[in-house]
């Protein structure tokens, strides 16, 4: 299992006319969490996409159980509970900062080779890095 | 069941660098397919609002089976498959115009109280205006 | 000059916890606005990247009077002053369905050769088809 | 004169199908910068919403020079150039890491008091707060 934890700052623009940040904004968060997950394991996102591997969301699942609202620090942890095949699956957890489960989500996504458009294993790198992390 | 079916067009800015809709601007979509969905049923979510009943978002599901691109004409139905009780549960289906499914999604959404805060009931005249479509 | 009107519904997620349409997502509807403007010329914006030429903003203003709400219906008139040349500029009013003014705004977007990415002149087409409303 | 530098990364969801940061976006890169701008004066704006007073932008110009792309680190600086009055002006500069000059901003905001909805003079704390920055 590898995780990481980032703060993410509510902005005026992400709240609706509720107060509340906007339902759909959260899918936001979630990709800067697996960005800077992917990052602190060496292994930038940007990078995959300039190696022509693309990595589109295939499934989104978010539970909302309490609002956060603008100017809130937030705090972001994201985990890989598995090591990826040809799609790689992200668990999450928001929480504010006092420690209150705000939002739980899981997003699922799947490596396309660019020059293709076709499905593709994880690149052979990032198993790699991630293999200490699932050792038995 | 009631469904309803609207037409949307997919604008620049809600594109990535990867030429497709951000995964996360769906959820606006979906937002205007029930607002639309429940505005044909006599019941604007607006009036919802200034009659002092919130409406969170308490779940959300999205499957992405194949891209929207830009200035896309898509076609978003959206169906509401049983009576709302202190929740009420939307299901969608998003295709091209030539008819591909694109996006399947489910939301949640709880009925709030605003001067309480606590969650409630549908209001009568909802469930008044949706019970024809129920009827045994 | 040219000129075109369109309608807008504001949704959910594009107002901020003041109640307002958030000030940065009037640009979005200043792009549909452009965009229809092009369409009804019979000049769709995605045939120009499609052929190569890029639109990229140069300078946008807006001056916000008053403010847009959540499911208002507003008009946006569209209108260019001028002929293009390197540049093209749009300005735009936008109104309440009741005629009052909410915006204005202008902007101004470069043809940029996708190829080269250097500036270009506008597409001839393009001036074709906008020329019998600046005849003299 | 007072100013404020943050960085900023650029998200996925804030590109748009050209590759560049989405036009639109900078609205709210721009409100980040003042709000900080602010927030390091000693004087959050959350906290000027929570005594009453409303801070909606009224006019914004905008001149980009260069594209900003996926994953950059951003450099913001946020300058207050005068003392406010009934309004308060802002001008940006967004640079890339390696000091390229991006974009210019300036937006002017209003106070408004909330229970009138008209408008006011700035807060006397904020005015000596910021003070010392335009002593002669």
């Amino acid at each position: 299992m590898y995780d990481h934890e980032i703060t993410l700052r509510v902005r005026y623009g992400e709240t609706d006319r509720m107060g509340y940040v906007y339902y759909g904004n959260y899918a936001e968060y979630l990709e800067v969490g697996r960005v800077e997950a992917l990052r602190a394991l060496g292994f930038p996102y940007k990078r995959l996409e300039d190696e022509g591997v693309l990595l589109p969301v295939h499934e989104l699942w978010l539970r909302y159980h309490a609002p956060a609202y603008y100017d809130d620090e937030l705090v972001l942890r994201t985990t890989i509970t598995a090591l990826p095949t040809a799609r790689i699956q992200f668990s999450y957890a928001l929480r504010s900062s006092s420690g209150a489960l705000l939002t739980e989500a899981t997003t699922t996504l799947v490596f396309v080779d660019r020059s293709t458009g076709r499905p593709m294993r994880a690149p052979q790198e990032l198993l790699n890095a991630l293999g200490p992390f699932f050792s038995p």
